[in-house]
């Protein structure tokens, strides 16, 4: 198995693949700066290292592509996966642009055969599998709104422009459809005035699904105080509520005090690596798991539609190309 | 004092000044259906019930007067007490019609004396005083969003037309400006589909303050599961949060629960209690407490702004009167 | 009415007394410093101060006592009001001293009139009550043990000798007889090592009950992180648990969190209000409300007992007078 | 690899190294049952299957032992393993019999290398390892008593006896001990009354260790309401306690809830995985992980002063043999 990209993303996804995933055997660590690629193999005994992508995901001795490379990158590292036959689980987004997720959709169409896996890592977080679970046991009668607050302690150094939308709101996206069955029609983009319009800046969105269901969304790349994803799908006969991993409680000095973690890995650990346990046993057994291209796709669009939503101030159509059969079911 | 209106609210404020609040002789219970007025004043020591509410204003045995009436009655029976002189303490809304809460402020500011006090229990709530004690500490940073909820078990069977947002939304209208210290400048209403669109489903709407604040309220007087009012407040660095009352919790056949109410007085019994010893306290003290008239006109302003969001499914800007200098501080 | 002591908790009865529990005439509050006496009448509108707690008794002005003198002049003063036919609520403890209960329990009989109220407050605390009410519902089914903890922030100025069994104690030994319905049989202490053994140190007891029922009680007057009382009742069934009152939580600088108070005043606000007003009530109605003299006594042999049990190392039986027939139901 | 045993815990271990730990062989499965051995062997992929536990130990193709065989046999086996050289995790007890430890103890010394692991998992629970954090940072001062509750829905069938004492009591033991890095001197064991004795009754202990810290653990096998296990550590300047895995919330008529797990796999899911991991990770460093043979020992004899302390209703001493500078750090 290779791993593309050896930063933040790909340098624990090789730390899973090598500690936490029985029946792989990672080959080689791909960067374009080799001495991070050396790094990552080193702690985590990959076999090689390269700085070629390409050459890595046509090597013979590898069956499997993991893709944590720059996010630019994904589609053209994805569809050569896709051209040699090699299955891919590829980091969010499945590419910044749409048109660029539709070439992957119909290479993998013509491939004939399942291939992607897109990293939307949180359908096998334990909290959003219970809600769901809880959702379709009926308890909750029809879901009428999904509530999601999605907030970082700051936006990492290289955000800029429209990453907010483009690059953190995609998980809200790929996760409403998926815990509500519903695709979106609409969606609005609000940004709080009084604070300085910085890459990460607080932003409120609101979405429609084909079924009516509204979809609200926190998107706050600064929120300063702590890595908190929460989630309530609010029905007709109750609600659901995500509860975030909290191992200890302190009493102490007039307080009492849980901890936040100061990025995702500590609160989606355990969704990379069901994740990926997910991903290799899905390459044995033939049955792709988690998000497909087709999600992919669909994130994209939404992110899409929310950066002009936002530019023009304006509620925009969310409207996708046909659904092909190759993704049903 | 006098007690006009022996509904189920008018029935509580009569409980609370009787049995809760100090220094309240309970004259006059008034009410149409005098079999209801004798009721509340037999059960609360009462000494005289009335049918006409404008005798009873004008009785000289009478200092004082709570409004419980129907909506529709709250002008005229608040500007008798202005035109009588009397304290009064009227149940939200001030009137559901704009122009009659301009019409208090005209005659209050005629009389020269603030006479009037609003029902808006919430500002004396001990989690919604200690949530604003967190954002004026500085705690926060800058206030950028709101996040609020209000949910009922189900729409009372006198709900029609667009009350969740003329009767029930006030208290969220209220609250915000409160806490966050700013005006309105737009409101948008969003209708979740796929329900059916009964008097008290579910609505989400989205309000702009002056200073460019958020704030997203979920109105949904037919939520099922219980009585729950929430509300959050993000800043830019931390973010606090109301905390129901919960008094036990109980383990028992796989589940640790705890207890919602039925509607709201269990939740808001405290805020009553303070509010109602607040109004009393400020007859004798002359100082004024609680919501003004200025603050019962904006939250109807507020709602009439809403209702056309809601049939236009634009975003509605709001926009009030120059506010008197008889209101200012 | 009067008020005699006007230390911290005279002057908190004072003030519960003049603005929150109707129908009372503060007329005089009493110690032997008069210029505190002063303060708090000013402070609270009272009419007159005393030095002399025996002539305020006897006053024909005044209908009812409020004890809250020190400790050891509890049992004089009470047998006074008794003497005078007065309606008295005596702070906690009836006395420190088991045989000047039994003279109270004589006086009391003698008189032939239930007219003494010990101020056990936590028997109107909305916690307990809900989970006495869940215990009495038979959702847990019959009860096993009592878990109780008793923590203050540091233990006052004048805590000496075992002030932790025969001051703060008894709070939990009235609170357990009377939310097992079962009086004490036996009583073991416990003092955990290596810390400085000064009064208000950490102990541990375990009592058993008549029923068999085990109650565990810590109690830690420097717990130094704040004011923290719990209780968890455990059943053949399930357990209820009390729920302390928070009002807000905040998240800021990697933490969520929520405050305690520096003492008991705000966690058992309620619990006296209701009191004082259950107390008032009585007086009217001429039935007896919470705890009574036998209650006072059970809680002085039981600490007894308990100094008793410290002392030796041993566990130690507990057993009490026959009840006499006048404190049945 | 081998695991012994193919009962409830032989086959979630089986289960745990097959597909949660990287870099495992699973070669037999062994049980006195073949059928059972041979179902758990085909759903994890194991090579084969054995009736005889004795030949699998010694086989050459077998690299280490997963013992889960009946508490009385784990000794038998553990000597074996040490005879024929190879490292092994026994299931909690060591073994029922503190004679049995100690012949462990001196068979392992006498090998010169340390090859015993005992299954304590919790010393791997996320929650138990940030409290031990939380305390070793300093920020509760000295720790004073240890809080523990121990609740099981209710007693296996297999259950007889004192195995409230001897198997599950162990695993709060052990805990404590490693938790307060001290040794217990004492046990009282208390028995709520009025309820069937029945084994898995509720039992309360009392323990005290050598620096005079307090353990009080709640052993309750048949609590009825879910599987629960608690921890408090309280210290001079404060308290930390453990917080049980909860991944959703739901809102439904009139309540708000949470689930219990029916028993403690899924609790200790985690624990046990990164046990696990740690064992096979130790097997290839050489470093020893977890709980030894020494921490077996003290758990057994602390179970043997408690059966006495519960027959005999006194405190019992607990006095360990020297430990062997063989187990010293």
């Amino acid at each position: 198995m290779a791993v593309i990209g050896a930063g933040i993303m790909g340098a624990d996804h090789a730390r899973l693949l090598a500690s936490e995933v029985p029946g792989v055997k990672l080959e080689v660590i791909c960067d374009a700066d080799e001495t991070r690629a050396r790094a990552v193999a080193d702690l985590h005994g990959a076999n090689h290292v390269s700085t070629d992508p390409l050459s890595v995901i046509a090597d013979k001795a590898i069956d499997a592509v993991l893709i944590a490379a720059p996010d630019r990158f994904h589609a053209e590292l994805t569809l050569a996966a896709i051209a040699a036959g090699k299955p891919v689980l590829c980091e969010k987004p499945l590419s910044p642009e749409k048109k660029e997720c539709l070439a992957i959709l119909a290479a993998e169409e013509k491939a004939g055969k399942r291939l992607v896996q897109v990293g939307f890592m949180r359908r096998f977080d334990p909290s959003y599998v219970e809600v769901k679970s809880i959702l379709n046991a009926g308890t909750l009668g029809r879901a009428m709104m999904f509530h999601c607050i999605h907030r970082n302690v700051s936006a990492p150094s290289n955000f800029e422009g429209h990453m907010a939308i483009s690059s953190s709101a995609p998980h809200e996206f790929d996760i409403a459809r998926w815990m509500l069955d519903a695709d979106f029609t609409s969606v609005t983009v609000y940004r709080p005035g009084g604070v300085k319009a910085v890459p990460g800046a607080a932003l409120f969105m609101v979405l429609e699904t084909a079924a009516g269901q509204l979809v609200n969304i926190e998107v706050n790349n600064n929120a300063a105080y702590g890595y908190d994803v929460r989630g309530e799908v609010v029905g007709e006969k109750g609600t659901a509520s995500l509860r975030s991993p909290i191992n200890a409680e302190t009493n102490a000095a007039l307080q009492n005090l849980t901890s936040y973690a100061a990025d995702w890995r500590p609160r989606f650990e355990e969704a990379y690596r069901r994740q990926n346990i997910a991903w290799v046993q899905s390459i044995s057994s033939g049955k792709p798991a988690g998000a497909n291209a087709w999600d992919g796709y669909w994130a994209t669009l939404t992110a899409e539609a929310g950066i002009q939503a936002l530019s023009s101030k304006q509620t925009v159509a969310i409207s996708a190309v046909p659904k092909p059969k190759f993704y049903a079911a």
